[in-house]
């Protein structure tokens, strides 16, 4: 049975009741309606998923519904955020009910774990496009920003690097012997609210690592107007990224794949004990611009940036 | 020269430094952070638009730009909301920096002309798809909502209908002595942000009409669980509209035809003194669910709803 525009939004999407104080009028008029409360900023931020640019055809619904809001949500973390609502404007090429029903159960299922409301959204016809918009709250002046990072400040990563790009190789014909954990990291990210949250006050500077490490680092070095040296050695791998590297030579990979959406921060010595568990030091930040890498105690170039569109 | 994804927002959108005091950092970092002032709600709404579907491909681009900015800020006007800040989220299959600038200046002059901040946003490689969240600010519980209609209130909108619709149909092919109105109702509506805080503690409902007078009328029926009726010869026709209904018979058009981007309301009998200027009365609200309309005395049916993706 086809499904028109406004049943599709109630059908698959009006799901639950609000799970937050802030959202006083959901899906249903011209505009949402949120109660900020006194004391908190609003963070907000946004992401398209375009088929065959970000996700393949064939890419299980119910994936792709969690990635697309956690690539959202991993915005939230990297500022220190609380998230609470998004919108979702999506332009599909048909109504596929099967497809809709597993794209909002990965979506919704996410959300809900995160109490997330979806609290509106726009749908229309065309090439498959996905755009989410995230709100999240954070005490004013606490917000982990990318500019703060300051000279002999420690590097930190909140997880290991390259499983969501040795993830991808694997989709696209690389073999592994133990594939699923970077299936599930390329598939599946989770965002880091919680570390996030416990970087508050901690962390000088905060980015999520979205296309890369070195590629992110360089946005925070940039905006911070200062330099960083990494060492090749510190970084944190997986069992089956250091494979691959051994097999490939392709060291480079977990500095310039995206999306592991671990967060990368800043932390001045003195605040280190203040940490959260599981996170890695990769280096320190210098007063000196530029990135610098050592592989094997001898400085190296990457060659590549992360990934950037039209470039 | 091409330019890259973080090039291009830079060049063509991050042109302004803030104009709104809420908005406390812009583009560049993970998220941008808005300071919602205490007493105030926020009002969010989102649209998206694709070539093909929502414009032709060979539309003004500097139309285009305007356009999407102002469908969606007049979701704000419907909800009486002050607008404040947008976001953008541009999906493009290639670069091509006349239509950027064209585009670019299209939309940037409609936000200055509202004071309103481009905070943030996304870049991706795909079909031309362009999807806005727009911000702005209501007191708390003066929002004007769709399900707050009661029976015996008048129905009125703020302006002329059809000519969007008309001007459609000179694009399309339909020849009109004077097409310069219509075309400019079509390409360049302009949201209704006066009128919307002005209908503030006056108007008892509101919606803005994109989808046509009846199919938007009808949300706030259904929202409010009322009916209404219309009579056609109160309905705001400019000259060339009568005309296209006098040549053509199509006394529908002015009701089903959408992007008009009026504001209709609803308002009690001893609130009408308080109502802006240039309103005009359309009919009224009734118990009786549905919606009544007479057309030279006679009851007549639409036959059909305004637009609706994939119905």
């Amino acid at each position: 049975m086809a499904v028109g525009e406004f049943d599709l939004i109630k059908r698959y999407f009006d799901r639950h009741k609000p799970q937050q104080p802030f959202n006083t009028l959901g899906i249903g008029d011209d505009c949402a309606l949120l109660s900020i409360p006194p004391d908190y900023q609003l963070a907000l931020t946004t992401d398209t998923m375009v088929e065959n640019v970000h996700f393949f055809a064939d890419v299980n619904p119910a994936w792709l519904g969690h990635k697309l809001l956690a690539v959202n949500l991993s915005d939230l973390a990297a500022m220190g955020a609380q998230p609470f609502a998004v919108t979702l404007a999506l332009t599909l090429p048909r109504v596929d009910e099967v497809w809709l029903q597993a794209f909002s159960d990965g979506f919704m299922s996410l959300s809900s774990l995160f109490q997330v409301d979806l609290i509106g959204g726009d749908t229309t016809a065309g090439p498959l496009t996905l755009t989410v918009q995230a709100l999240g709250l954070v005490p004013k002046g606490a917000a982990l920003l990318r500019s703060t990072a300051r000279a002999g400040d420690l590097v930190y990563v909140t997880g290991p690097l390259g499983n969501a790009g040795l993830g991808l190789k694997i989709v696209q014909g690389h073999t592994c012997n133990r594939p699923e954990q970077a299936l599930t990291s390329f598939h599946l990210p989770q965002p880091r609210i919680s570390q996030g949250l416990a970087l508050r006050g901690v962390a000088s500077a905060c980015i999520d690592i979205s296309d890369g490490l070195a590629a992110d680092l360089g946005h925070i070095l940039e905006k911070s107007g200062v330099g960083a040296s990494l060492c090749w050695e510190n970084l944190p791998l997986s069992a089956e990224v250091q494979n691959y590297v051994a097999q490939t030579g392709d060291w480079r990979m977990p500095l310039t794949a995206g999306d592991d959406y671990e967060l990368c921060f800043t932390v001045s010595a003195d605040s280190v004990h203040k940490l959260p568990a599981n996170c890695y030091c990769v280096g320190q930040i210098e007063a000196e611009p530029g990135l610098r890498i050592t592989h094997n105690g001898q400085p190296e170039s990457l060659g590549v940036k992360g990934f950037e569109h039209f470039s």
